[in-house]
């Protein structure tokens, strides 16, 4: 395999990590083939693009290649064939191992964060090193890769530093220490032509009220964001910025809470034509808000940028990650997706972790296959959908009334309370027709089981 | 009133309540007639039973012919074609309508509380006497019909004497009148010949332990029970008695929390031979569970009786009480229900309102429509799930270790803690295999997908 | 009693509806009398104004007279004097009783929606006819009360023909009986010299999003909410308009989410000039936040308008508006309010119902002494918190890295990346102090039991 | 290393961890000295003990000495001056550190799970070696010290061992090293003298049922503790055993999900009179109860053993594990305490740990200072309310007519359906009476805020 030859530069030749697992292909639905997808079909059309066009999924390197399967009450389980590396050869090897993979998935995009991919250091300097050696070696191996990198970011909470926030923390030295983190990771950004940068504020937000000044805190986040889009058109780097919100987790509460609440914070501090959103499903979740909630308010305020493809657990209160299942969330999220003309520059990140007890290498191909094919299962629901034009006609039914009369003057905003008074006072009778609520999900299930019974 | 003499004589000869809804029909996966089944075939097969044998669903009284779609925010809104009706006209209209519904519906089950048929009067014997009026009318219907009663039950809840409880109130004069309401429900129950006899403890629980005497209270349900087991076998009422828990909901804690707490009520108070558990998905999520949850702990306790279909929504901290239509659900539903056996004599009852806004007589229609193809869909994944042991193997795989050596002696209690310490010293090795949690999602996924692509 | 006089006009001479009740005077902390304040002194300074100034507490009139005291599973249980009145009759009565409780309790304000105080009508003309005959009467017993309106607002929810929203209904017939409703609350509350009008949109929201245009909705809301602006300019009614967020109940998911979403909607409407947030403690819980956050985000938005004092269960998902009696809760949001140097024009509603169980009249005056005395502890604590600097002090010591040096840079915009990455490479090293979190619970631990040891 | 050897002769001659820290003294609730305790008197009478007899307290060596301050986001930051020592070193400095930390705290009681006091070797032999010298030590530092051992346990989660459960583990290797360490810990337990021993089940659950076989877990833990009692009795260590319930995390369900869910275990498996439970605040509100409702539902159960003295957040869905600052939750919980005549063996255990931000060896003061400050006030509340029979006299009110009559027959047992029908027939009418809930809850108020005015 010639991608590996790269690898010679630190003396390893001809690697394979996943020696038992063959480039995954797609089978249909009838495949018992474990290692095979049984749903995407990458040459399958959706609208005018094929699967593999419009469905652009992301490998997140960190739950993939460096997640361990710790969890609060347990040790790290996961068997990885780069287990006996440490330090820099360890990234090394993590970066041979997850191009072969991306290989074998036949994945478009990857995403990671800073540390995800090189060893913190002693000092800024030193783990800026450590990324200038990494990410030259991932720029050799993109060159033979179709692979591309759909965002990166700068991981500012797992420090200890970060412990009081990182843009929003007490320390104003912390607040530096973040600023020169972004700084690299723009510049890695650009080298490495990612379509995206994604600020995830794991630590932006306060254990307590009663030891915090909330708008000195949130003040400095937007003066860090101004600094950012600054810094980034100063070298040219031209990604879309994206905010990826979460309510609480790390934190108690964080301050990108959710979709309309990172809105107000960026129309407050003018920031909204700089950033759309990375909307998470387990984040919405978390949030009280269904997946396709955030979704779609953030498309109908055109702030739909892209997409971390998980699942929670509801009865669990906490970010399970795990990769996602659920076809009728898979459905609803397309279905936004697909209204919104896609993603443009945006994807479907795998931000999911296969279970602490799925711990072989082996599972990291299963879970991304059931997450792929769940997804193109989704895809082509929604598309029939909307193809059908389901919920449209419901739609347009139920707003009729919008389209002329009264009801067109409200909407054209031609209207006062006195001539809606008067409308009233002439009217014989409200007329209201059914939701159909049960009738419409009742549509959805039958359009899911006859999704491939018609293929 | 003259209707009602006349349409004793079962034929629709004089009232028809839904006039415009002919009787529902199976017409397959590719119908788009809204009132008709898609999935649920009344003469399919699973295994030697058919559909219509196997799934012994139920009609909810209170919420197809009672229910009036009011909230705690809003008024009724429900437009039913006998609303013009009041008092025992209004109770009498209900049953004409309730058995066109069950026949159009061919469904061969119903439920009802005591005040859902007939109106509560100013003492109990009037309210007997109400009963008696239309069971009479019931039982008359019921000849010419086919559907029979799974479960009837007392209302112990919605009349302001029961504010403090009902079996567990802190007033043995209401102590006293529930027992006259289960006393006559008992006798209703034989007399219409019931399957099942339901306790729904609503008001059994405590607002504030800062006023409660939790042990009186309980013990005081204990004896409540014993006493209508007594009854029952004094009259020869040989129904199931089932216990149906909720934590909470209108009460701040419930004592039948779920179904592990009633059982812990049970044994404790010598009762578990003569209950088992009426089980509702929305109760099981509220508890903090899933339906399929309290499912296998009730199967494998040998406590599963019946069941109430519905759904939830997980982020609502209420009883939504939604038609079922998640084919996950329902698929993981009939898998215990089939591991089980069946459900004996206990069915699945609708325990299901239509949405507030889902007003129109038309909807009861279309949910139940909707319940009937979801738990279809479920009963054949599920079905085909057993019939190829998928999950049998796993489970079989997995535990393997407790069917030899040293896992044989711990299954037949041949060891102790020195034997067990003495294998460990001589182990070389624990070898754990992955519980391969994504792919056996995905594989269900395949299941629900392709269901019907094989029909 | 001298304000009854005015009910001679329909008929009742000098009525008492609480004859066994006297006015609530203050006792102390050691009173053991029920119906007597021990916490709340109306005399008391906090700051330079008495409490009586400063606690601008209010009764919610439909909680207090209206509300009956059933629940989603029971009927109503309370026992009211005016329960054998009817139609208007019952109107004119709930007010004469209104007044005598306002008075003995000793209140400053009060609040009301439209139909809590008349009973809607066949018609609007019907039901603005009503208001006009209780609103004329209600200003009269005005003239001869301390008790002002705090504010008022249009139920635009209860009603079968809000089901679908209401200025957000898919129906433009109802969106104009929203707006007539409306236009009839500004001018009963420029009439009675209402401080506030209140929004809430307790169906301006979604059941699903299947069959919702959540862009449209928004947008009505938005041309509803300038219309409103509008017609009280033309009035001249200078109130101060609320909107009072909550997250979900009765619908799936409202609007108005949480004080941050709804931020995010006046920002884009351009409508944050003409609105502040009226929070309510259940609200903000049911949302994700604890109250404290909800009133310190809307403080430091310049948005904090007025206060529902009341509580939930953190264990219970719906709204049951409990009387507040947490004394930790109350002093946080009392720190938050007096950091704002007051409401303004708002004040602390009790939007809190007795239990169900809490059934006679008596519960109405001891439920209103518990919160209003609860408010009086927490207001003494949180005073004497910021008299002492407690938290200020902490702030500042946590924060002083942004007084100097690079920190006042940062906040005075005058730093970009390539400062601070410098900043960062002459670094030593990052000292941070620890948050003290425990230490901080422990200190107003002491400020609670302490308040009234010091008096 | 030569100051181990030395520090065996107790009186800090060489090593001291905490030099900054004296005793930590009661000082009185005027007090401004972080370090000392301003409610907590060990001299203080609670009925006929002191407080120090009543309110066995200990400290968790896990999250006092072991715990690093990291969470599924971010590394460790605990600041702890034996960080420097690795191995056996610094599980050696810990000892030391600790006995320091209990003398300096004066507390009576401490626990451990056996990996927090000695690593994990390379096989059960090593591992036992090195618990086998701590304890070693420990027994030697115990001699001089007034701190006793409240319980021991045996951590058998945290290793890759256990990702499929450990006693409920499907591998019967798994279920083999469990009781080996079990075995050892009962052993640990018998040597040190501890009054309890406990089981804590963080693995005992399933993250799916998909491929769980619930039966044979079960029934593989009813053989667990069953032999874990024998082996108990063979060696006589007569501890009392504990069960602590939790319903998820690190699981997705555990099977001691909470006190009545253990106990219908128990039940069934003949159990019951074995074992008692240790309830912890943390775990019962992540099951949906109140702190309080476990301890009362064990209580009247007779099951109440031990209690983990902490907190939760309730607007997260994890264990937080904060120390108790709530004088709500303290109050509560020691009322069930005092009414069960105190916890006998069991104690009053700080499972707790400082927030990650409390990252300095001084918070550990100050975070044990604010928990047992916060349960000396809610123990003087908790005695002064049943002093005054305040619940009691509302209690006996409420459940009066239980005393006499058809109610004292109720509880006799000597009524049944008939007498009870008749019972009613003769009744006039129901009277009940108001709960009074929000005058019970201002009366607990005023005893809080009461507390230290008298003194």
């Amino acid at each position: 395999m010639k991608a590996f030859a790269i690898s010679r530069n630190w003396g390893y030749l001809f690697v394979t990590y996943f020696k038992d697992i063959n480039s995954i292909k797609y089978e249909g639905s009838n495949s018992s083939n474990p290692f095979a997808f049984k749903f995407y079909n990458p040459e399958e059309k959706i609208g005018n693009q094929t699967m593999e066009e419009y469905l652009r999924f992301g490998v997140a390197y960190w739950h993939t290649f460096t997640m361990d399967g710790s969890d609060p009450f347990g040790a790290g389980t996961m068997v990885r064939p780069w287990n006996h590396y440490t330090g820099m050869d360890l990234a090394k090897a993590r970066v041979e191992a997850a191009f072969e993979f991306f290989e074998k998935l036949n994945v478009p995009f990857f995403c990671f964060h800073d540390i995800d991919i090189a060893p913190e250091g002693s000092s800024l300097r030193e783990t800026n090193k450590n990324l200038d050696t990494i990410v030259d070696m991932i720029r050799g191996y993109m060159k033979d890769s179709k692979t591309k990198l759909l965002w990166n970011t700068a991981n500012n909470f797992t420090h200890p530093r970060f412990l009081h926030g990182a843009a929003s923390s007490s320390s104003a030295d912390v607040f530096a220490y973040s600023a020169a983190r972004v700084k690299k990771g723009l510049e890695i950004g650009k080298e490495l032509g990612a379509e995206n940068y994604v600020f995830w504020g794991g630590r932006e937000g306060y254990e307590t009220l009663l030891n915090t000044d909330m708008k000195l805190e949130m003040d400095n986040m937007a003066r860090f964001y101004h600094m950012a889009v600054d810094y980034a058109k100063e070298i040219g780097f031209d990604a879309q910025f994206l905010i990826e919100p979460k309510p609480k987790e790390p934190t108690t509460h964080q301050y990108d809470y959710d979709v309309a609440t990172s809105l107000a914070f960026l129309q407050k501090y003018d920031l909204q034509d700089h950033f759309k959103f990375n909307i998470e499903a387990n984040h919405a979740t978390l949030a009280g808000h269904t997946f396709e909630h955030e979704l779609r308010y953030a498309r109908v305020n055109n702030m739909l940028g892209s997409v971390d493809a998980n699942q929670g657990d509801p009865l669990l209160g906490w970010d399970t990650d795990e990769f996602p299942t659920d076809v009728y969330s898979a459905t609803l999220a397309m279905y936004e997706i697909i209204k919104n003309g896609g993603l443009g520059k945006g994807g479907l990140n795998f931000d999911a972790k296969v279970r602490r007890s799925s711990f072989t290498a082996e599972d990291l191909f299963l879970a991304h296959i059931a997450g792929m094919d769940t997804f193109a299962i989704g895809t082509r629901v929604a598309q029939k959908l909307i193809e059908d034009k389901v919920l449209e006609n419901i739609v347009d039914d139920r707003y009729e009334s919008y389209t002329s009369g009264i009801g067109l003057e409200i909407v054209k905003g031609k209207t006062d309370f006195h001539k809606l008074e008067e409308h009233v006072h002439n009217l014989t009778d409200v007329q209201l027709s059914s939701g159909r609520i049960e009738q419409i999900k009742a549509t959805i299930n039958q359009y899911i089981v006859k999704a491939y019974a018609e293929a």
